[in-house]
C-alpha cells in the first residue's frame, strides 16, 4: 500500500514571505492576502530538505502529489486528504501538433477531473489543520468542485459562488460533492467580492485563489513532477493555460527550489502564458511592458476556466514569463475549438478548452517561428475534456429495415 | 521517460486456447470466437516469465499498464498504443460504506474515462500487430468512446453502433474521437448482430466483447496491478459490475497466473458478480445452479454498462465466482442512485452508476452478513461519474440586491 499518506515525515517551513514586499509571516497560523494585498509564498529550510531527501529515495516511493511532503507545507500526517492524487501522464500528440516534439500533461485524470484538485487538496489539508470550518469561495467551475469534494469528505462546510454561465455539469458536480453553490448574475471577480464581504464579517475563510498561501504549494507539484518525469532535464517550453496563474507560479517556485536542493540545473523551460483573445489582461499588459495588468472588461471566451479579468498574481505571471524568455499569448476561440477537434479526431485525446488553447497557441508559435519543432515542449491540459459540449452526432439505423452496408 | 512504451522486451505467448473445449490455436493470427462460439484465451510459458521477470524488476518500472509486458499478447514494441494507461489508484471510502473496510479502484481515471480503455488499447495493439484496418463494434457507449481514441491514433478505421437510449455524451465522445458511430433501435445484442453480419461478409473485423481474444488480455490488467498495490496479497472481496464480464473473467486469469509465477499464494478474494435487478441474467442463473445464462428480455436500469441481456462470457463468469466462494448480486435503481449519492456528498469520490451499483451491492451484502465489516473490500468504479447525469443544483443570487449571508 501507497505509505506516503501515513508516513510520518519531517517538515520544512520556515515561514512565509510577501511576494511583493517580502515582508516574513509566522508559519502555522491563518493567513490571507499580505498586507500590502498580495500574495503569500511559502519559504521552507532548503538546506536541510537537501540533508532529509534524496532524489533516489523520492524514486522509491510512490509517485503521487504526496511522495513530495518535505516540499509540502502540511505538518501532521493525519490532516493530510486523498481521493488519489495520481502522477499525471505525458502523451505525445505528434499528429495534431504538426510534427512537433510536443506532451501534452493530461491533468483531466486527477480527482474531479481537473489540474484544480492539486491545489485545493493542500488548502483543504492546511485548512484542517489550521482549524478551519467553513470555507467559501468564488470559482469557473473545477476550482469549486475540487474543493467541495476534498472538504467534505473531511466534514468542512463549503458555500461556493460561480459566474451565471459557468457550464451546468459543474455547477451540479459542486452540489453533488455536498457544497452549496449558488449561480451569482456577474463574472468571477464579482462572486470574489461576495466571498471578501462575508470572510470580512468573520462568516467563513477566504480559499480564492492566491488569496490564501497553500493553493500554490499544491499547483507547484506539476513542476516536480514534470522534472522527474523528464528525468530531471525540464523541457525547453511550457505552454500553460492563464487565467489566476497559480499554476505557472507554482511552477517557477518549484524550479526554483529544486535547483537549491541541486536536484536540476539553471536551465529553465521558456514559459508561455495562453489566453483567450477574448480576455487577456495578461497578454496585454506583457506587450505593453507593465508590470501590472488591468483588468479586462467584457471578458467572454468558450474557455471558461481562464476567464479571469484580474489576476491578483499578475505581477508574479508576469516575472516568471520574462525572467524566461517566455511571452504571453492570446488565441481566438475558433482556434481552440478546433484544436480541440483536430487532437481528438487525430491523436484520439480529447482536451478541455483551455487545454485546446495551449494547442493553437503552440501552433501558431511554430508558425512564426517563435518555437522550433525540434524543442521538446510541454502542454497542459487542465481538466477533462467531458466536461464540456461536444458537437452532435446524428446518426441513426433502422435494425428492422435492410441495412445498407456501403453506407456505414 | 517511461520506458515501458519504448523498450523492447521478451514475449512468451505459446498459443490461444478455447476457453469450453480446451482445443488450442495458433498464436499471432488474427482470430474470433473458437470452432464452438465460446472466447478464446491467451496462454504464455509462464516458466519462462518467471525466470526473465521478477516482483523487484517489476518494482522499478513506472506503474502504467504496459509495464506487465512479459503478460501481455503484443510481440513488436512499435505496435504498442498508448494515452497514459496508468495505475488508477485505490480511494478508501469509509463514510458511504458504513464503516467498512472498503477501497474503491478508481478506472475512471484511465484515458477516455473508463476501464474500457485496458481492453481497447490491448485489442487495438493486436488489431495493429496482425494487420487489420477497418474495426466494427457494438458498444453501451465507453468502449466505443477507447476503441475511437486508441484506433484514431493508430489510423485504423472505425465503425460503432450503440443502443438508442446510450447516454448522448458518449456517442459524441465516439465521434469527435474519429470513429464513425450509429444510433440503433435496440440494444447491445442487436448492434452486435449487425457488427457480425458485416463482419461475417468480410466488411470490417469484429471487436466485440471476448468475440476477440485481446480484451481480456487488457483487461486482466486490473488484477495485476491490484496484487502488486496490496503488497501480492488479494483483498478479501471484489465487488465487479457485470455486463460482458471480461474484467471478472480477466481478473480471475490474472489471479492464476500470478501464483503460477509463484507471486501470489492460493488465496483468492470471493468475487461478487454485481447486476442491476433490471438486468440481472447472470444473477439469475447463479441462483439456479446454471452453468449458462439465458437472455434476460427487457433489460432495463440506469446503469447502462451493466446493461447487456447476454454474455458469450456466461459460463466464465459462472465458474470464476462460484469457485472463489463468491455470488452474483441484483441491485435496483433507487439503490444504486442512493449509493452514488452518499458516496460523493459524504466521501467526495463521484462514482458511476455501475460503481454505485457496486457500492449498494455491498452495502446490502454488509447488511446480510455475507462480508463482514472488518474484511478488505476492493469496489470497482468503472468509469468517471462525470459522463452520467447530476440532479440540478438552481441556486441564484443577485450580485446588485443585498445579500442575506445568514440565508446563504
Amino acid at each position: 500500500m501507497n505509505d506516503n499518506l501515513t508516513a510520518d515525515r519531517p517538515t520544512f517551513v520556515t515561514h512565509l514571505e510577501c511576494s511583493m514586499t517580502g515582508e516574513r509571516y509566522e508559519a502555522d497560523r491563518l493567513h490571507g492576502l499580505s498586507r500590502v494585498g498580495r500574495p503569500l509564498l511559502v519559504r521552507y529550510d532548503l538546506d536541510a530538505v537537501g540533508r532529509s531527501l534524496t532524489r533516489d529515495a523520492l524514486a522509491a516511493r510512490d509517485t503521487d502529489l504526496w511522495r513530495w511532503r518535505e516540499l509540502l507545507p502540511v505538518r501532521r500526517t493525519e490532516n493530510i486528504v486523498s481521493l488519489g492524487e495520481i502522477e499525471t501522464p505525458l502523451v505525445p500528440i505528434s499528429k495534431s501538433a504538426g510534427g512537433g516534439n510536443v506532451l501534452v500533461k493530461d491533468e483531466g485524470r486527477l480527482p474531479t477531473g481537473s489540474f484544480k484538485a492539486r491545489g485545493l487538496v493542500m488548502a483543504v489539508a492546511m485548512a484542517r489543520e489550521l482549524g478551519v470550518t467553513r470555507i467559501a469561495m468564488p470559482t469557473n467551475g473545477n476550482a469549486g468542485a475540487a474543493l467541495a469534494a476534498y472538504a467534505s469528505r473531511v466534514g468542512i462546510e463549503t458555500i461556493v459562488f460561480c459566474p451565471e454561465d459557468t457550464p451546468e455539469v459543474n455547477v451540479r458536480e459542486i452540489a453533488v460533492q455536498g457544497a452549496r453553490v449558488w449561480r451569482v448574475n456577474g463574472l468571477i471577480d464579482d462572486c470574489g467580492a461576495i466571498v471578501g464581504k462575508g470572510a470580512a464579517e468573520g462568516r467563513w475563510f477566504d480559499l480564492s485563489t492566491l488569496k490564501e498561501p497553500y493553493r500554490i504549494e499544491g499547483k507547484k507539484t506539476m513542476g516536480l513532477e514534470l522534472a522527474a518525469q523528464l528525468g530531471w532535464e525540464l523541457p525547453d517550453a511550457i505552454f500553460y493555460p492563464t487565467g489566476g496563474g497559480t499554476g505557472l507560479i507554482g511552477m517557477w517556485k518549484a524550479f526554483d527550489e529544486l535547483e537549491r536542493l541541486g536536484w536540476i540545473g539553471a536551465k529553465r523551460p521558456r514559459m508561455y502564458a495562453v489566453q483567450a483573445s477574448g480576455c487577456a489582461p495578461i497578454v496585454r499588459a506583457f506587450e505593453a511592458g507593465e508590470e501590472h495588468a488591468e483588468r479586462w472588461d467584457d471578458a467572454h471566451t468558450v474557455a471558461a476556466g481562464i476567464r479571469v479579468p484580474r489576476a491578483v498574481g499578475d505581477f508574479l505571471i508576469l516575472r516568471a514569463v520574462r525572467e524566461s524568455g517566455g511571452k504571453a499569448l492570446g488565441v481566438g476561440d475558433p482556434a481552440i475549438l478546433k484544436a480541440v477537434a483536430d487532437c481528438a479526431r487525430a491523436d484520439g485525446l480529447l482536451l478541455c478548452p483551455e487545454g485546446g488553447a495551449t494547442l493553437a497557441a503552440y501552433r501558431e508559435a511554430l508558425r512564426t517561428g517563435e518555437v522550433d519543432e525540434a524543442e521538446r515542449v510541454v502542454l497542459f491540459n487542465c481538466a477533462t475534456g467531458l466536461k464540456y459540449p461536444m458537437p452532435e452526432a446524428p446518426n441513426w439505423l433502422d435494425r428492422h429495415a435492410a441495412i445498407d452496408f456501403d453506407a456505414l
